[in-house]
Protein backbone atom coordinates (compact mmCIF):
# COMPACT_ATOMS: atom_id res chain seq x y z
CA UNK A 1 0.00 0.00 0.00
CA UNK A 2 1.31 3.66 -0.55
CA UNK A 3 1.88 6.09 1.69
CA UNK A 4 -0.38 9.30 1.14
CA UNK A 5 1.59 12.27 1.13
CA UNK A 6 -0.64 14.94 0.79
CA UNK A 7 -2.56 13.37 3.92
CA UNK A 8 -0.01 13.03 5.99
CA UNK A 9 1.25 17.02 4.85
CA UNK A 10 -2.18 17.89 5.71
CA UNK A 11 -2.15 16.45 9.23
CA UNK A 12 1.37 18.08 9.63
CA UNK A 13 -0.16 21.90 8.95
CA UNK A 14 -3.01 21.40 11.04
CA UNK A 15 -1.18 20.38 14.02
CA UNK A 16 0.02 23.46 16.31
CA UNK A 17 1.60 24.10 19.49
CA UNK A 18 0.85 25.97 22.68
CA UNK A 19 3.28 28.94 21.76
CA UNK A 20 1.37 28.72 18.30
CA UNK A 21 -1.67 29.35 19.88
CA UNK A 22 -0.22 32.00 22.17
CA UNK A 23 0.74 34.10 19.10
CA UNK A 24 -2.22 34.13 17.56
CA UNK A 25 -3.66 35.15 20.78
CA UNK A 26 -1.70 37.97 21.44
CA UNK A 27 -1.52 39.01 17.83
CA UNK A 28 -3.64 42.05 18.38
CA UNK A 29 -0.97 43.93 19.49
CA UNK A 30 2.10 41.91 19.83
CA UNK A 31 4.80 44.03 19.81
CA UNK A 32 3.28 46.05 22.89
CA UNK A 33 2.42 42.36 24.77
CA UNK A 34 5.50 41.21 23.84
CA UNK A 35 7.36 43.93 25.30
CA UNK A 36 5.22 43.95 28.34
CA UNK A 37 6.03 40.66 29.25
CA UNK A 38 9.97 41.37 28.96
CA UNK A 39 9.05 44.00 31.83
CA UNK A 40 6.69 42.04 33.40
CA UNK A 41 4.37 44.89 32.69
CA UNK A 42 1.42 42.37 31.51
CA UNK A 43 -0.63 38.95 33.05
CA UNK A 44 -0.78 37.32 29.78
CA UNK A 45 1.18 34.42 28.95
CA UNK A 46 1.36 30.60 29.91
CA UNK A 47 0.48 30.13 33.14
CA UNK A 48 1.36 26.23 33.52
CA UNK A 49 2.58 23.92 30.93
CA UNK A 50 5.46 23.89 27.89
CA UNK A 51 4.88 25.78 25.07
CA UNK A 52 6.04 23.25 22.19
CA UNK A 53 3.26 20.69 23.28
CA UNK A 54 1.10 20.24 20.45
CA UNK A 55 -2.09 21.06 21.14
CA UNK A 56 -4.97 18.23 21.21
CA UNK A 57 -8.63 21.21 21.93
CA UNK A 58 -8.98 24.48 23.27
CA UNK A 59 -11.25 25.43 25.85
CA UNK A 60 -12.07 28.98 26.81
CA UNK A 61 -13.48 30.52 29.88
CA UNK A 62 -13.44 33.17 32.10
CA UNK A 63 -11.80 31.59 35.22
CA UNK A 64 -10.06 28.32 35.44
CA UNK A 65 -11.67 27.18 38.50
CA UNK A 66 -10.97 23.53 39.45
CA UNK A 67 -14.05 22.33 37.80
CA UNK A 68 -13.63 24.49 34.64
CA UNK A 69 -10.09 22.39 33.89
CA UNK A 70 -11.81 19.35 34.63
CA UNK A 71 -14.46 19.98 32.19
CA UNK A 72 -11.85 21.06 29.97
CA UNK A 73 -9.89 17.64 30.07
CA UNK A 74 -13.04 15.67 29.99
CA UNK A 75 -13.31 17.20 26.75
CA UNK A 76 -10.15 16.47 25.36
CA UNK A 77 -8.55 19.79 25.69
CA UNK A 78 -5.24 20.16 27.19
CA UNK A 79 -4.85 24.05 26.40
CA UNK A 80 -7.15 26.08 28.54
CA UNK A 81 -7.55 30.18 27.41
CA UNK A 82 -9.19 32.00 30.68
CA UNK A 83 -9.33 35.45 31.67
CA UNK A 84 -8.50 35.97 34.86
CA UNK A 85 -5.79 34.67 37.29
CA UNK A 86 -5.81 31.21 38.04
CA UNK A 87 -4.79 31.64 41.94
CA UNK A 88 -6.92 34.10 43.02
CA UNK A 89 -5.64 37.30 42.59
CA UNK A 90 -4.90 39.50 39.05
CA UNK A 91 -1.20 39.58 39.84
CA UNK A 92 0.19 36.29 40.27
CA UNK A 93 0.95 35.70 44.17
CA UNK A 94 1.81 32.11 43.99
CA UNK A 95 4.94 32.27 45.93
CA UNK A 96 2.56 33.83 48.43
CA UNK A 97 0.76 30.20 48.30
CA UNK A 98 2.76 27.62 49.02
CA UNK A 99 1.37 26.49 51.98
CA UNK A 100 -1.97 26.62 51.26
CA UNK A 101 -3.73 23.30 50.73
CA UNK A 102 -6.17 24.44 47.80
CA UNK A 103 -3.07 25.63 45.89
CA UNK A 104 -1.66 22.76 46.31
CA UNK A 105 -4.38 20.33 45.30
CA UNK A 106 -5.02 22.51 42.28
CA UNK A 107 -1.12 22.67 41.21
CA UNK A 108 -1.81 18.87 42.01
CA UNK A 109 -4.53 18.52 39.48
CA UNK A 110 -3.42 20.88 37.23
CA UNK A 111 -0.41 18.80 36.71
CA UNK A 112 -1.43 15.22 36.71
CA UNK A 113 -3.95 16.72 33.86
CA UNK A 114 -1.76 17.89 31.81
CA UNK A 115 -3.31 21.33 31.22
CA UNK A 116 -1.84 24.24 29.59
CA UNK A 117 -3.76 27.14 30.73
CA UNK A 118 -3.21 30.94 29.16
CA UNK A 119 -4.11 33.79 30.90
CA UNK A 120 -5.66 36.05 27.88
CA UNK A 121 -6.23 39.34 29.56
CA UNK A 122 -4.32 42.59 28.13
CA UNK A 123 -4.19 41.09 24.97
CA UNK A 124 -7.99 40.86 24.13
CA UNK A 125 -8.68 44.12 26.01
CA UNK A 126 -6.15 45.74 23.43
CA UNK A 127 -7.84 44.79 20.23
CA UNK A 128 -10.22 47.28 18.32
CA UNK A 129 -12.94 46.99 19.42
CA UNK A 130 -12.12 45.55 22.75
CA UNK A 131 -12.53 41.73 22.28
CA UNK A 132 -14.82 41.34 25.62
CA UNK A 133 -16.60 44.18 24.90
CA UNK A 134 -17.58 42.67 21.49
CA UNK A 135 -17.99 39.70 23.17
CA UNK A 136 -20.69 41.07 25.58
CA UNK A 137 -22.24 43.69 22.83
CA UNK A 138 -23.01 40.61 20.50
CA UNK A 139 -24.54 38.51 23.86
CA UNK A 140 -27.35 41.41 24.27
CA UNK A 141 -27.41 42.34 20.29
CA UNK A 142 -26.08 45.98 20.73
CA UNK A 143 -23.50 45.88 18.02
CA UNK A 144 -25.46 47.53 15.72
CA UNK A 145 -26.88 49.87 18.49
CA UNK A 146 -23.62 51.16 19.10
CA UNK A 147 -23.10 54.89 18.22
CA UNK A 148 -19.54 55.55 20.35
CA UNK A 149 -17.00 53.31 20.79
CA UNK A 150 -13.71 54.28 22.41
CA UNK A 151 -10.87 52.18 24.36
CA UNK A 152 -12.48 51.23 27.73
CA UNK A 153 -16.36 51.79 26.81
CA UNK A 154 -19.11 52.39 24.48
CA UNK A 155 -22.29 53.89 24.38
CA UNK A 156 -25.36 51.98 22.83
CA UNK A 157 -28.79 53.68 22.19
CA UNK A 158 -31.60 51.40 22.00
CA UNK A 159 -34.53 51.65 19.63
CA UNK A 160 -37.26 51.07 22.34
CA UNK A 161 -36.47 53.11 25.82
CA UNK A 162 -36.52 50.65 28.52
CA UNK A 163 -37.76 51.70 32.31
CA UNK A 164 -34.05 51.09 34.62
CA UNK A 165 -36.22 48.20 36.51
CA UNK A 166 -37.29 46.65 33.09
CA UNK A 167 -33.55 47.25 32.07
CA UNK A 168 -31.66 45.28 34.62
CA UNK A 169 -34.54 42.20 34.64
CA UNK A 170 -33.93 41.72 30.74
CA UNK A 171 -30.03 42.06 31.20
CA UNK A 172 -30.34 39.48 34.02
CA UNK A 173 -32.15 37.25 31.90
CA UNK A 174 -29.85 37.87 28.93
CA UNK A 175 -26.72 37.15 30.96
CA UNK A 176 -28.13 34.50 33.00
CA UNK A 177 -26.57 36.08 35.94
CA UNK A 178 -28.15 35.48 39.21
CA UNK A 179 -28.89 38.22 41.00
CA UNK A 180 -28.00 41.60 39.52
CA UNK A 181 -27.46 44.87 41.64
CA UNK A 182 -29.05 48.59 40.21
CA UNK A 183 -29.08 51.56 42.16
CA UNK A 184 -31.51 54.80 40.66
CA UNK A 185 -35.39 54.97 40.06
CA UNK A 186 -36.76 51.87 38.58
CA UNK A 187 -39.21 53.95 36.28
CA UNK A 188 -36.63 56.12 35.21
CA UNK A 189 -36.35 55.89 31.67
CA UNK A 190 -32.94 54.51 29.84
CA UNK A 191 -32.25 55.00 26.09
CA UNK A 192 -28.49 55.92 26.29
CA UNK A 193 -26.26 53.25 28.11
CA UNK A 194 -22.86 53.53 28.66
CA UNK A 195 -21.28 49.95 28.90
CA UNK A 196 -18.19 49.10 30.79
CA UNK A 197 -16.78 45.26 31.47
CA UNK A 198 -14.88 43.97 34.01
CA UNK A 199 -13.64 45.79 37.08
CA UNK A 200 -14.23 49.09 35.06
CA UNK A 201 -17.09 50.05 37.13
CA UNK A 202 -15.21 53.14 39.00
CA UNK A 203 -15.13 56.67 39.02
CA UNK A 204 -12.31 57.45 37.15
CA UNK A 205 -14.34 55.55 34.09
CA UNK A 206 -17.51 56.25 35.10
CA UNK A 207 -17.61 59.21 36.34
CA UNK A 208 -16.82 61.63 33.18
CA UNK A 209 -19.41 59.12 31.87
CA UNK A 210 -22.02 59.73 33.78
CA UNK A 211 -21.72 62.90 34.14
CA UNK A 212 -22.76 63.60 30.48
CA UNK A 213 -26.23 64.56 29.88
CA UNK A 214 -26.91 62.31 27.02
CA UNK A 215 -26.00 59.29 28.99
CA UNK A 216 -28.87 57.66 31.26
CA UNK A 217 -27.43 54.90 32.68
CA UNK A 218 -23.89 53.28 32.82
CA UNK A 219 -23.81 49.40 33.17
CA UNK A 220 -20.73 47.67 34.48
CA UNK A 221 -19.27 44.49 35.64
CA UNK A 222 -18.13 45.63 39.04
CA UNK A 223 -16.56 48.70 40.52
CA UNK A 224 -16.07 50.04 43.93
CA UNK A 225 -19.39 50.23 46.15
CA UNK A 226 -18.26 53.88 47.57
CA UNK A 227 -17.99 55.64 44.08
CA UNK A 228 -20.11 55.23 41.47
CA UNK A 229 -23.10 54.46 43.47
CA UNK A 230 -22.69 57.55 45.56
CA UNK A 231 -22.84 59.71 42.99
CA UNK A 232 -25.91 58.37 41.18
CA UNK A 233 -27.63 58.71 44.47
CA UNK A 234 -26.54 62.60 45.00
CA UNK A 235 -27.65 62.67 41.29
CA UNK A 236 -31.49 61.78 41.98
CA UNK A 237 -31.23 63.84 45.25
CA UNK A 238 -30.86 66.39 42.90
CA UNK A 239 -33.64 65.72 40.67
CA UNK A 240 -31.20 63.92 37.99
CA UNK A 241 -32.25 60.79 36.22
CA UNK A 242 -28.88 58.35 36.59
CA UNK A 243 -29.28 54.73 36.67
CA UNK A 244 -26.29 52.40 37.36
CA UNK A 245 -26.46 48.64 36.78
CA UNK A 246 -23.41 45.77 38.03
CA UNK A 247 -23.94 43.15 36.14
CA UNK A 248 -21.44 41.12 38.17
CA UNK A 249 -17.57 40.76 37.20
CA UNK A 250 -17.39 37.27 35.25
CA UNK A 251 -21.25 38.41 33.67
CA UNK A 252 -19.77 41.10 32.22
CA UNK A 253 -16.36 39.45 30.61
CA UNK A 254 -17.59 35.91 29.64
CA UNK A 255 -19.47 36.31 26.68
CA UNK A 256 -15.72 37.72 25.18
CA UNK A 257 -14.80 34.77 26.09
CA UNK A 258 -17.16 32.55 24.50
CA UNK A 259 -16.77 34.76 21.46
CA UNK A 260 -13.68 34.27 21.65
CA UNK A 261 -13.90 30.50 21.54
CA UNK A 262 -15.95 31.18 17.77
CA UNK A 263 -13.47 32.71 16.65
CA UNK A 264 -10.46 30.20 17.81
CA UNK A 265 -12.72 27.11 16.18
CA UNK A 266 -12.60 29.02 12.49
CA UNK A 267 -9.34 29.87 13.09
CA UNK A 268 -8.44 26.23 13.63
CA UNK A 269 -10.45 24.20 11.86
CA UNK A 270 -10.28 20.63 12.96
CA UNK A 271 -9.22 21.42 16.50
CA UNK A 272 -12.03 20.77 18.73
CA UNK A 273 -12.67 24.36 20.54
CA UNK A 274 -15.39 24.57 23.40
CA UNK A 275 -16.58 27.48 25.83
CA UNK A 276 -16.91 26.50 29.46
CA UNK A 277 -19.44 28.65 31.52
CA UNK A 278 -18.62 29.41 34.72
CA UNK A 279 -21.19 28.90 37.58
CA UNK A 280 -21.89 32.61 39.53
CA UNK A 281 -19.32 33.23 42.35
CA UNK A 282 -22.21 34.62 44.82
CA UNK A 283 -25.55 34.10 45.65
CA UNK A 284 -27.69 36.57 47.12
CA UNK A 285 -30.02 36.32 50.22
CA UNK B 1 -26.70 92.74 87.85
CA UNK B 2 -23.47 91.15 88.20
CA UNK B 3 -21.68 89.38 85.72
CA UNK B 4 -21.73 85.33 86.46
CA UNK B 5 -17.64 84.80 85.56
CA UNK B 6 -18.39 81.18 86.65
CA UNK B 7 -20.68 80.78 84.34
CA UNK B 8 -18.99 82.56 81.66
CA UNK B 9 -15.51 80.55 81.63
CA UNK B 10 -17.43 77.52 81.67
CA UNK B 11 -18.79 78.79 78.52
CA UNK B 12 -15.80 79.39 76.75
CA UNK B 13 -14.42 76.09 77.86
CA UNK B 14 -17.14 73.97 76.16
CA UNK B 15 -16.89 76.05 73.07
CA UNK B 16 -14.39 74.21 70.44
CA UNK B 17 -13.31 74.69 67.21
CA UNK B 18 -13.41 72.23 63.73
CA UNK B 19 -9.45 71.65 64.46
CA UNK B 20 -9.57 71.09 68.22
CA UNK B 21 -11.72 68.43 67.09
CA UNK B 22 -9.82 67.01 64.21
CA UNK B 23 -6.78 66.96 67.08
CA UNK B 24 -8.93 64.56 68.81
CA UNK B 25 -9.86 62.95 65.80
CA UNK B 26 -7.02 62.19 64.86
CA UNK B 27 -5.47 61.40 68.10
CA UNK B 28 -5.21 57.75 67.77
CA UNK B 29 -2.17 57.97 66.12
CA UNK B 30 -1.29 61.60 65.56
CA UNK B 31 2.04 61.99 64.83
CA UNK B 32 1.61 59.97 61.67
CA UNK B 33 -1.29 61.16 60.46
CA UNK B 34 0.10 64.43 60.81
CA UNK B 35 3.28 63.56 58.56
CA UNK B 36 1.35 61.75 56.33
CA UNK B 37 -1.00 65.15 55.38
CA UNK B 38 2.27 66.63 55.31
CA UNK B 39 3.81 63.78 52.09
CA UNK B 40 0.04 63.77 51.27
CA UNK B 41 0.08 60.39 51.70
CA UNK B 42 -3.30 60.37 53.80
CA UNK B 43 -6.94 60.73 53.05
CA UNK B 44 -7.75 62.05 56.19
CA UNK B 45 -8.37 66.49 56.72
CA UNK B 46 -10.78 68.91 56.33
CA UNK B 47 -12.65 68.67 53.20
CA UNK B 48 -14.45 71.35 53.30
CA UNK B 49 -14.77 74.53 55.53
CA UNK B 50 -12.73 76.73 57.94
CA UNK B 51 -10.98 75.13 60.72
CA UNK B 52 -10.79 77.84 63.06
CA UNK B 53 -14.79 78.23 63.03
CA UNK B 54 -16.67 77.22 66.31
CA UNK B 55 -18.43 73.51 66.37
CA UNK B 56 -22.13 74.03 66.55
CA UNK B 57 -22.86 70.40 66.58
CA UNK B 58 -21.29 67.17 65.19
CA UNK B 59 -22.80 64.85 63.02
CA UNK B 60 -20.82 61.63 61.64
CA UNK B 61 -21.94 58.80 59.04
CA UNK B 62 -20.43 56.43 56.59
CA UNK B 63 -20.85 58.83 53.48
CA UNK B 64 -21.33 62.49 52.92
CA UNK B 65 -24.43 62.18 50.71
CA UNK B 66 -26.19 65.10 49.84
CA UNK B 67 -29.41 63.96 52.18
CA UNK B 68 -26.57 63.01 54.71
CA UNK B 69 -25.36 67.04 54.87
CA UNK B 70 -28.68 68.28 54.49
CA UNK B 71 -29.96 65.95 57.63
CA UNK B 72 -26.93 66.83 59.69
CA UNK B 73 -27.35 70.48 58.88
CA UNK B 74 -31.10 70.01 59.90
CA UNK B 75 -30.28 68.67 63.19
CA UNK B 76 -27.62 71.32 63.92
CA UNK B 77 -24.77 70.38 63.16
CA UNK B 78 -22.19 72.18 61.14
CA UNK B 79 -19.81 69.52 61.68
CA UNK B 80 -20.47 65.91 59.09
CA UNK B 81 -17.51 63.61 60.47
CA UNK B 82 -17.33 60.51 57.11
CA UNK B 83 -15.71 57.65 56.63
CA UNK B 84 -15.60 58.00 52.94
CA UNK B 85 -14.71 60.71 49.89
CA UNK B 86 -17.11 62.74 49.52
CA UNK B 87 -16.74 63.47 46.14
CA UNK B 88 -17.32 59.40 44.57
CA UNK B 89 -13.69 58.49 44.90
CA UNK B 90 -11.35 56.83 47.62
CA UNK B 91 -7.91 59.91 46.72
CA UNK B 92 -9.72 63.36 45.84
CA UNK B 93 -10.24 64.13 42.24
CA UNK B 94 -12.57 66.47 41.99
CA UNK B 95 -9.95 68.75 39.51
CA UNK B 96 -11.52 66.29 37.17
CA UNK B 97 -15.19 67.38 38.40
CA UNK B 98 -14.97 70.77 37.79
CA UNK B 99 -17.27 70.59 35.19
CA UNK B 100 -20.08 67.64 36.62
CA UNK B 101 -23.25 69.17 37.08
CA UNK B 102 -23.96 67.48 40.32
CA UNK B 103 -20.41 68.10 41.68
CA UNK B 104 -21.41 71.92 41.04
CA UNK B 105 -24.97 71.12 42.98
CA UNK B 106 -23.62 69.42 45.67
CA UNK B 107 -20.56 72.05 46.20
CA UNK B 108 -23.04 75.03 46.05
CA UNK B 109 -24.79 73.04 48.83
CA UNK B 110 -22.15 72.77 51.42
CA UNK B 111 -21.64 76.08 50.99
CA UNK B 112 -24.64 77.52 51.53
CA UNK B 113 -25.41 75.62 54.08
CA UNK B 114 -21.70 75.79 55.79
CA UNK B 115 -21.06 72.08 56.80
CA UNK B 116 -17.51 71.51 57.66
CA UNK B 117 -16.85 67.94 56.32
CA UNK B 118 -13.79 65.93 58.23
CA UNK B 119 -12.72 62.39 56.48
CA UNK B 120 -12.16 60.14 59.64
CA UNK B 121 -10.27 56.87 57.55
CA UNK B 122 -7.01 55.84 57.85
CA UNK B 123 -6.87 57.37 61.49
CA UNK B 124 -9.40 55.48 63.51
CA UNK B 125 -8.48 52.41 61.01
CA UNK B 126 -4.97 52.97 62.65
CA UNK B 127 -6.04 52.56 66.41
CA UNK B 128 -5.58 49.90 68.15
CA UNK B 129 -8.08 48.20 67.82
CA UNK B 130 -9.53 49.85 65.04
CA UNK B 131 -12.33 51.34 65.57
CA UNK B 132 -14.56 50.81 62.35
CA UNK B 133 -13.83 47.48 63.25
CA UNK B 134 -14.90 47.58 67.15
CA UNK B 135 -17.70 49.27 65.81
CA UNK B 136 -18.86 46.33 63.81
CA UNK B 137 -17.81 43.45 66.60
CA UNK B 138 -19.92 45.39 68.85
CA UNK B 139 -23.05 46.08 66.60
CA UNK B 140 -23.00 42.16 66.42
CA UNK B 141 -22.50 41.86 70.30
CA UNK B 142 -18.82 39.89 69.16
CA UNK B 143 -16.39 41.92 71.51
CA UNK B 144 -16.38 38.96 73.77
CA UNK B 145 -15.79 36.52 71.26
CA UNK B 146 -12.78 37.49 69.22
CA UNK B 147 -9.76 35.17 70.12
CA UNK B 148 -7.29 36.99 67.97
CA UNK B 149 -7.04 40.64 67.16
CA UNK B 150 -4.55 42.24 64.32
CA UNK B 151 -3.52 45.58 62.65
CA UNK B 152 -6.48 44.89 59.94
CA UNK B 153 -8.88 41.51 60.72
CA UNK B 154 -9.64 39.86 63.86
CA UNK B 155 -10.92 35.97 64.21
CA UNK B 156 -14.35 35.57 66.18
CA UNK B 157 -15.58 32.32 67.88
CA UNK B 158 -19.23 31.81 67.97
CA UNK B 159 -20.31 30.09 71.29
CA UNK B 160 -23.23 28.79 69.37
CA UNK B 161 -21.94 27.53 65.81
CA UNK B 162 -24.54 28.21 62.87
CA UNK B 163 -25.03 27.00 59.57
CA UNK B 164 -23.61 29.89 56.74
CA UNK B 165 -26.69 30.32 55.67
CA UNK B 166 -28.14 31.22 58.89
CA UNK B 167 -24.89 32.86 59.55
CA UNK B 168 -25.78 35.15 56.31
CA UNK B 169 -29.24 35.44 57.24
CA UNK B 170 -28.44 36.92 60.73
CA UNK B 171 -25.96 38.92 59.68
CA UNK B 172 -28.10 40.77 56.85
CA UNK B 173 -30.49 41.29 59.53
CA UNK B 174 -28.05 42.93 62.41
CA UNK B 175 -27.02 45.02 59.65
CA UNK B 176 -30.05 46.08 58.46
CA UNK B 177 -29.09 45.41 54.64
CA UNK B 178 -31.32 45.56 51.82
CA UNK B 179 -28.46 41.91 50.52
CA UNK B 180 -26.10 39.43 51.34
CA UNK B 181 -23.48 37.99 48.72
CA UNK B 182 -22.53 34.55 50.19
CA UNK B 183 -20.45 31.58 48.74
CA UNK B 184 -20.22 28.27 50.05
CA UNK B 185 -22.54 25.73 51.01
CA UNK B 186 -26.07 26.71 53.30
CA UNK B 187 -25.31 23.94 55.61
CA UNK B 188 -21.79 24.56 56.86
CA UNK B 189 -20.91 24.94 59.95
CA UNK B 190 -19.61 28.53 61.00
CA UNK B 191 -17.90 28.55 64.57
CA UNK B 192 -14.53 30.59 63.78
CA UNK B 193 -14.53 33.72 61.80
CA UNK B 194 -12.47 36.06 60.06
CA UNK B 195 -13.75 39.49 59.94
CA UNK B 196 -12.14 42.18 57.91
CA UNK B 197 -14.24 45.46 57.36
CA UNK B 198 -14.83 47.56 54.17
CA UNK B 199 -12.75 46.54 50.87
CA UNK B 200 -10.67 44.55 52.68
CA UNK B 201 -11.92 41.48 51.60
CA UNK B 202 -9.59 40.41 48.47
CA UNK B 203 -6.69 38.21 48.47
CA UNK B 204 -4.02 40.25 49.71
CA UNK B 205 -5.66 39.66 53.56
CA UNK B 206 -8.31 37.04 52.89
CA UNK B 207 -6.09 34.42 51.42
CA UNK B 208 -3.89 33.77 54.60
CA UNK B 209 -6.99 33.45 56.55
CA UNK B 210 -9.23 31.27 54.13
CA UNK B 211 -5.96 29.00 54.47
CA UNK B 212 -6.12 28.25 57.72
CA UNK B 213 -7.52 25.05 58.94
CA UNK B 214 -9.06 26.96 61.58
CA UNK B 215 -11.26 29.67 59.78
CA UNK B 216 -14.50 28.59 58.68
CA UNK B 217 -15.88 31.70 56.85
CA UNK B 218 -14.57 34.97 56.26
CA UNK B 219 -16.91 37.78 55.98
CA UNK B 220 -16.02 41.37 54.62
CA UNK B 221 -17.58 44.64 53.19
CA UNK B 222 -16.51 44.36 49.77
CA UNK B 223 -13.88 42.72 47.50
CA UNK B 224 -13.15 41.89 43.90
CA UNK B 225 -15.55 39.47 42.63
CA UNK B 226 -12.49 37.41 41.12
CA UNK B 227 -10.31 36.87 44.52
CA UNK B 228 -12.01 35.00 47.51
CA UNK B 229 -15.08 33.54 45.66
CA UNK B 230 -13.02 31.88 43.50
CA UNK B 231 -10.54 30.31 46.15
CA UNK B 232 -14.06 29.62 48.09
CA UNK B 233 -15.38 27.60 44.76
CA UNK B 234 -12.28 25.63 44.46
CA UNK B 235 -12.10 24.68 47.96
CA UNK B 236 -15.86 23.51 47.96
CA UNK B 237 -14.66 21.45 44.32
CA UNK B 238 -12.08 19.39 47.02
CA UNK B 239 -14.40 18.58 49.72
CA UNK B 240 -13.37 21.31 52.12
CA UNK B 241 -15.98 23.43 54.54
CA UNK B 242 -15.46 27.37 53.41
CA UNK B 243 -17.74 30.14 53.48
CA UNK B 244 -17.60 33.71 52.53
CA UNK B 245 -20.19 36.57 52.98
CA UNK B 246 -19.68 39.76 51.92
CA UNK B 247 -21.59 42.23 53.90
CA UNK B 248 -21.47 45.43 51.57
CA UNK B 249 -18.71 48.18 52.44
CA UNK B 250 -21.17 50.55 53.91
CA UNK B 251 -22.85 48.23 56.04
CA UNK B 252 -19.19 46.58 57.41
CA UNK B 253 -17.89 50.18 58.10
CA UNK B 254 -21.01 52.21 59.43
CA UNK B 255 -21.01 50.48 62.86
CA UNK B 256 -17.99 52.16 63.43
CA UNK B 257 -19.09 55.56 62.57
CA UNK B 258 -21.97 55.05 65.02
CA UNK B 259 -19.90 53.89 67.44
CA UNK B 260 -17.85 56.58 67.03
CA UNK B 261 -20.61 59.37 67.56
CA UNK B 262 -21.13 57.50 70.89
CA UNK B 263 -17.51 58.28 71.81
CA UNK B 264 -17.93 61.94 70.47
CA UNK B 265 -20.70 62.52 72.55
CA UNK B 266 -19.05 61.65 75.70
CA UNK B 267 -15.90 63.17 75.09
CA UNK B 268 -17.61 66.54 74.02
CA UNK B 269 -21.02 66.85 76.84
CA UNK B 270 -23.47 69.76 75.27
CA UNK B 271 -22.83 69.38 72.09
CA UNK B 272 -25.41 67.68 70.00
CA UNK B 273 -23.90 64.41 68.13
CA UNK B 274 -25.67 62.23 66.60
CA UNK B 275 -25.42 59.56 63.80
CA UNK B 276 -27.31 59.67 60.39
CA UNK B 277 -27.45 56.22 58.70
CA UNK B 278 -26.62 56.32 55.03
CA UNK B 279 -29.29 54.22 53.14
CA UNK B 280 -27.87 51.08 50.70
CA UNK B 281 -25.88 52.00 47.89
CA UNK B 282 -27.75 49.17 45.33
CA UNK B 283 -31.01 46.84 45.49
CA UNK B 284 -30.61 43.59 43.88
CA UNK B 285 -33.26 41.87 41.53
Amino acid sequence: MQMEPSRSSHTLTTSYTVQQVMEHLFHADQHTIRERQSTGTTVDGLETGVADTIVTGIATAFSASQRVIQQAAAQGANVLVVHEGIFYSHHDQRERLHDDPVYQAKCTLIEQIGMHIIRLHDAIHLERPDGIMEGLLGQLGWRQQVVEEMAVWSIVELEQPLQLQQLAQWLKQQLAASYMRLSGESEQICQRIAVLVGYRGGATHGLPLLGRDDVDVLIAGEGPEWELPEYVRDAIEQGRSKGLIMLGHAESEQPGMQWLATRLAAQYEGLPVTYIPNEPVFRVI
